[in-house]
């Protein structure tokens, strides 16, 4: 648990999006992948709209979603007041608005019960507590590996959507089976959407979706694929079009029609 | 249900694998497609083995698995009395042998109690019962729609199986969140293996495995592919050369390893 603010010295700042966005990181903790990026570029809001995330850390995916989507009013809940307090910094250096709340999924505070949301989204943590040798970086460690299972991180969702609304989830394609059930219930009109590092091979993330009050089947969409080619190229920037567009555009990753 | 046993006028007999097997089919009840030689081509089961197959309708799954693996201890389950002796007459006359026993996956008989098996199988029908448009013929009814849900399938599996023993299912990819649901608990190990039609198409099946005492993680297999192009060649076979070996060659269709 990362306690109290990062000081100067401890964080750098990266550029995100091409250069859209920078945005500050604890040198040893929790460094936002791709995964944050994705997320936010699938979320399927639009201006006028309102975007829990749930988890932020940072504020990396609150930031890339505000920066593709202007107008939107997002929300953050974050565990650890030190992470919650780089995303509020993060932003509004990138002049953007948004409430960060403090506070625990599994007992989530007072000032969430009144909200309402069109969206939330999430990147929970990919590896159960206990299942995994330990970071050495304590909140690293708690954003890697957490207690509250997947259950909770959706019945919470459930609880904030609007009729209607989505929750957005990418994790580990490892615990498939658990996010898939987390959201049957709580959810309807669930939608799979794997994400494979290269063509033909296994994928190791995935995107789920579900609908507050959705009844459509369950739809289980081809894998999109990172990485162009069959092994990495040394030279140059090897995402395919659509990732490349994601990462270094602002661009939005659309869910197959 | 389709209690007495077919008459001949009633039904056709077709080749399966290449012409190594030919099956008789009642003309307007449930017939087989690609999904039961797949099935059977996707067991790992060895010579000197024995397999459990749920709900075996007229027998392809199993004609297939024992003209593909010699010397296997073969057994069906099957509701419908007119399809169990079909099964029988269908091992018979392709020089197989093998125990059908009629009984319910819900209350299975006394007699399947007292056996344990190295591998089961099944291809359960696809639809819930009352979820869709009912079938004209009231046997292919059964088949594609039944009232028993998936979990029951996967325990009764979970109990009949030896410590070590899987269970593989092939199933319509929209029900996959039922049926990871339903092997999750009973089964570990898991593994997901989506069928496409074509290469970049959403899987419409999926192959699903579970080992009763199975520990290791989920495992996510990218998805293989049934034909060959984009859209359908007017002449000639567009099999991928995998599938043209497990439909036509009576070939394995293996998990990755």
């Amino acid at each position: 648990m990362r306690a109290e603010p990062f000081a100067e010295p401890e964080l750098t700042r990266n550029a995100f999006l091409g250069g859209r966005i920078a945005l500050w990181q604890p040198r040893e903790g929790y460094r936002a992948g791709i995964d944050p990026v994705v997320l936010a570029a699938s979320v399927p809001a639009k201006a006028g709209q309102s975007v829990l995330e749930l988890g932020c850390g940072a504020g990396p995916a609150l930031a890339c979603l505000g920066a593709r989507v202007p107008g939107l009013a997002l929300a953050g809940l974050e565990l650890q007041p030190g992470y919650a307090a780089l995303a509020r910094r993060n932003l509004a250096d990138n002049g953007l608005t948004g409430e960060i709340l403090d506070g625990d999924v599994a007992d989530p505070p007072a000032a969430l019960r009144q909200r309402s949301f069109h969206h939330v989204m999430a990147n929970p943590p990919y590896f159960r507590a206990g299942a995994r040798s330990t970071a050495e970086d304590d909140g690293r460690e708690l954003a890697l590996a957490g207690p509250v299972p997947l259950s909770d991180w959706v019945a919470l969702a459930a609880r904030r959507l609007r009729p209607g609304g989505t929750m957005t989830v990418i994790q580990r394609a490892e615990r498939l089976p658990e996010l898939l059930a987390a959201l049957s219930g709580p959810l309807g009109a669930l939608e799979l959407l794997p994400l494979a590092p290269r063509e033909g091979r296994a994928p190791r993330l995935v995107l789920a979706r579900g609908r507050k009050g959705g009844r459509a089947d369950f739809r289980f969409h081809a894998p999109m694929v990172i990485h162009r080619g069959a092994t990495h190229l040394a030279d140059g920037d090897d995402h395919t079009e659509v990732f490349r567009t994601v990462l270094w555009e602002g661009g939005a990753l659309k869910f197959p029609a």
